[in-house]
């Protein structure tokens, strides 16, 4: 099945990708791998604003690490215009705006964990990195980056 | 002298590794490039709890930082079968569970970097970040990723 | 234009670079990919303390991102030899020294983004993640690593 067939059976629609207004970009290839850059947490096109042990549930925050996933997803689409040429998702780095007393960031990543093994299966096993940020853009609950092994060099 | 006879030397046995229940893993290997999860800080089997600059003096985090890369080297014992497959260490992510007024994080990052240095000699030469961040999963005073290159590609 | 006839007209000289004192190395490449250890802020060869929110300004930190940008680019002038051989600026981490309510970090990572592009025009343009930490080693407003790819393997 491919990994549109899976979303559309999960009822998740890619995001619109805008273009940023930046000197940096949304995504690199090198050789056979994409690095994306950090995307943000956002609900109803606002950045979705709070400190995890505050402000953010933990639940919440799974929700904004998985919703941070799904935009990912969008920018790698437009990154290689089909998304089962991804060979395998590689390394995952998930920054949590956290109170300085909250350690359960992993529960939060795993929002965005999951979602990928839902949709790629053993493709979206990832190594991954999860820990408690001072602050992020925009006042952002969750910044997630990543790295992807796409099937061949272009 | 291989990788096992210079742990033997420094007394260093490497940890049985657990299989993590979640959706990521703790390694990805992609052509010649290995990157290892983050791994945290542990004591006696349990979360080595506490930030520097608070319950944490500079000496314990060092001494968890170097406990944190041995479990790093137990982890690319099973991903590689065999520490000498390792041509370099290519780089190290340093987190350090920090209060907002400690800034000696390249000290406690030491306690991993000098660790690679002695097993490894100079293949353990790797670049570098260390920084603090607001808190760790379980409350960990440490925790660590990275990226290996290991001989050739399977 | 080559680089360094650009960064004349732009008014700005490389440093030295100082061999780091410490097991860990300024750069490492592997294959086409060289990765640069993370780089502190600096203001007269001091470290350039403070926190974004507190005691440095926006202004003040995006001129301190765009300061360790240039020492970055003093150390890609060792690694390589030449800047003219830089293929791609890969992916910037930018750290920035956060007050728990300054959310204003990718502003403050322009500075670095912005030079980056100025120097290398559409070469310069790379992947990013920008977020607020609890800490950088020496009290640092601003510290940044990177991932370059150079034109060929050696």
């Amino acid at each position: 099945m491919s990994v549109y067939d899976q979303l559309n059976q999960l009822g998740i629609s890619l995001p619109e990708v805008t273009a940023p207004v930046a000197s940096f970009v949304p995504f690199v290839r090198t050789g056979n791998l994409v690095f994306v850059s950090g995307h943000i947490a956002k609900k109803n096109g606002q950045s979705w604003v709070g400190k995890l042990g505050a402000q953010i549930d933990v639940a919440q925050g799974r929700e904004a690490a998985r919703a941070v996933a799904i935009d990912l997803l969008g920018t790698l689409h437009v990154a290689l215009g089909d998304l089962n040429k991804i060979k395998r998702f590689v390394k995952l780095v998930v920054l949590v705006n956290s109170d300085p007393a909250f350690t359960e960031q992993h529960i939060v990543a795993n929002g965005a964990s999951d979602l990928l093994q839902e949709v790629f299966g053993e493709k979206g096993a990832h190594a991954r990195a999860a820990f408690g940020v001072a602050q992020i853009p925009f006042g952002s609950c969750v910044e997630i980056d990543l790295v992807v092994e796409v099937e061949e060099s272009s």
